[in-house]
């Protein structure tokens, strides 16, 4: 997606240990018009699957499934975020491994919420090492969903989330590749090699 | 706002402790075209008043903020919650209490994401004793910001927020309001009495 990549090339900053710092239009302030673009493209690269709801998780990537949700004009779900099991029993629930912050934590997602033989796009902001999106995949398992794509709004091909992802099978459709961000520049994956 | 509360009816359920839950269509699945819609008429209820950008909290305000940033084209910046105090010195801060939760948190923006001056529009998802929408207005406050507005999707008229809000005369634009929820009844306050 040309603008998004465009975007980042202006607007990104590169910290130490391969970070992408994109808080000014993506994960702490937003541009809507380009987060309703972002949904649009999505709906786009998955036109003609069966899409029957947005599955994201909270907090950077809300933003991104409602504009795709908008789009396909389907329901969006977040899973919540928290320490610790929920006793609750009608919730799903997976834990996930934060390799940022060395933690683990746990989503959830109400019963209520997901039907079996739904057929769900899951929707992230990032995708790096993958465990979010292996969570929600998780959780979409347990609900006896189809997974019938991910879409990703930056990815970073040096860490092998995308890879093990497609290695299961799933359509992962990113908008913007980062091949690397050595000598701090940022080097797209070219489209050709995708 | 009509088809908001002809959604709260259909679809909110009454829990005990007068708590609303529409966790069906605002804050664990959300409807992407209501979410859109009620940006719109935040739109509408502040025009021609001048916003510069929208500020709101995670989780659940971010949908809402986000729609009502794509129609004013201006951007989104969302608080972060955290527990204890984040010792970096380029945020923002102010601490919160939450009713609900017996508990306090602390609620952070990025200094760079505020400018002195900037007239903001503050949205949530509810309103009720107003703790959240405080912390936000004294982050503003602290950045020297402007609060232009304070709008708001479900406001419970029988707890203090509102009021609070309005005392410090700011002017708040609640989509629906509900003015009682006993007897498992939702009863919405007339506009008359508004």
């Amino acid at each position: 997606m040309e603008s998004l990549k465009q975007r980042i090339l202006k607007d990104g900053r590169i910290l130490d240990g391969n970070i992408l710092k994109v808080d000014s239009f993506i994960n702490h302030q937003i541009d809507p018009r380009l987060a309703f673009d972002i949904g649009r493209e999505f709906y786009n690269r998955f036109a003609g699957v069966r899409i029957d709801k947005i599955l994201t998780i909270e907090t950077s990537g809300i933003a991104f499934a409602l504009c795709a949700g908008y789009h396909f004009n389907v329901p969006v779900v977040f899973a919540k975020k928290h320490s610790g099991i929920n006793m609750s029993s009608d919730v799903y629930q997976s834990k996930v491994h934060s390799y940022t912050k060395q933690t683990d934590y746990t989503i959830s997602v109400s019963e209520q919420f997901l039907s079996s033989g739904e057929n769900l796009l899951i929707i992230d902001d990032f995708l790096a090492n993958g465990q979010a999106v292996l969570g929600l995949i998780n959780i979409a398992s347990q609900a006896k969903c189809k997974v019938s794509g991910v879409g990703i709004v930056i990815e970073k091909d040096f860490q092998p989330g995308s890879k093990i992802l497609r290695s299961l099978g799933i359509r992962v459709e990113s908008l913007a590749v980062i091949e690397s961000l050595k000598n701090n520049k940022i080097i797209f994956r070219e489209a050709l090699k995708k």
